[in-house]
């Protein structure tokens, strides 16, 4: 039950993981101690023989005939993905998306606390953004610092993001998630999450054409 | 400069054609006419191996030494998507997630045209979604129906996704893209593309650990 290298595991394979993660959780909250993989792969939707490779990164466990310890697994996945403690978060850009996202419960259920919100004109924002704190863009090195925060949430329009994103880097940041619809340039320590929204219509559009 | 059988094409090669896309709009809208493979891979951040690849979907064009012509292939491109002409979405779930997908001005620019908001709760959403009409969940089919709608966008919490799909699905929608964070059991010819903002935080997590 070694703790794997970080760069032995693919992309794909983390993603999923986290929803490994997520069915785990659902059969916790049933009372379910234990689970096949035949269960888990059915309820994860993906083939047993993937899902039993997936967790190979964890090296040998699981009893023959028993199946997984529900509790064990979901713990060693989160130790994996680093979010068995809350992670601070930033979130820059508070237009309606930025405001959307900082709504979202999702990710405090999931271990990520906004610690607090950026923009370019944080005066004109000032009282949407509910409990989270809101900085002007000149704050972000220092908030970034202060609380050792490596994640942003980029909310940003295509025209501001590369320029952000510079600032981003700058003061330490090296995960960034991006909902602009460019190409990013980080150096090869950054790491970037792009999120698409049309995009993901586009790649519908395609597949449900007769 | 056949048009390729659907099933040919992987769904990460229609993603990277949708980055293309996005590149040739931004050279046309500077003014350029032709590109090379190595240019146009360098501004996509792939390969060119892997743009030519992609590009034989389309068979054989392109002058050698001359690169490919902007405006030809943008066209090819849309085509293939079939987002050459504004096509007709819906969105269910108007929370502060769907109030901001709303009010996202990319889905527009990008050939999409939310034609209908739905919500459980319609009347307490009233005069929130703009010029977008707000309609019950009871007018859900006739909607769908009249205007021909194939896709839709559901925001809806994860305990109402699956109730929600089943209708959509009844209705007509054969592509859902879907931002609850559940796995959605949908007939072969639906097509889901799942956006899971808390997963997409949790891979960034697990490749800026240390």
């Amino acid at each position: 039950m070694k703790k794997p290298l970080r760069a032995e595991i693919p992309r794909k394979a983390i993603y999923r993981l986290s929803v490994y993660l997520r069915c785990l959780q659902r059969l916790k909250a049933n009372g379910i101690r234990t689970v096949s993989s035949e269960a888990l792969s059915k309820a994860a939707r993906v083939k047993s023989t993937q899902l039993r490779k997936d967790l190979t990164y964890f090296g040998q466990f699981g009893t023959r005939g028993l199946g997984y310890d529900v509790e064990q697994l979901s713990t060693m996945i989160l130790d994996l993905l680093g979010t068995n403690s809350l992670q601070p978060v930033i979130l820059v850009g508070v237009g309606n998306l930025g405001l959307a996202l900082l709504s979202y419960k999702g990710f405090e259920q999931e271990g990520f606390e906004i610690i607090g919100a950026f923009d370019i004109e944080a005066a004109r924002q000032r009282g949407k953004t509910g409990n989270i704190p809101l900085y002007p863009m000149e704050k972000l090195s220092e908030i970034v610092r202060k609380r050792t925060v490596k994640m942003a949430i980029m909310a940003v329009p295509a025209s501001e993001a590369q320029e952000v994103t510079n600032q981003l880097v700058e003061a330490g940041i090296t995960g960034i998630l991006n909902f602009a619809p460019i190409v990013l340039h980080v150096p090869d320590d950054v790491m970037v999450n792009n999120v698409n929204l049309a995009i993901e219509l586009e790649n519908l559009s395609y597949f449900i054409q007769q």
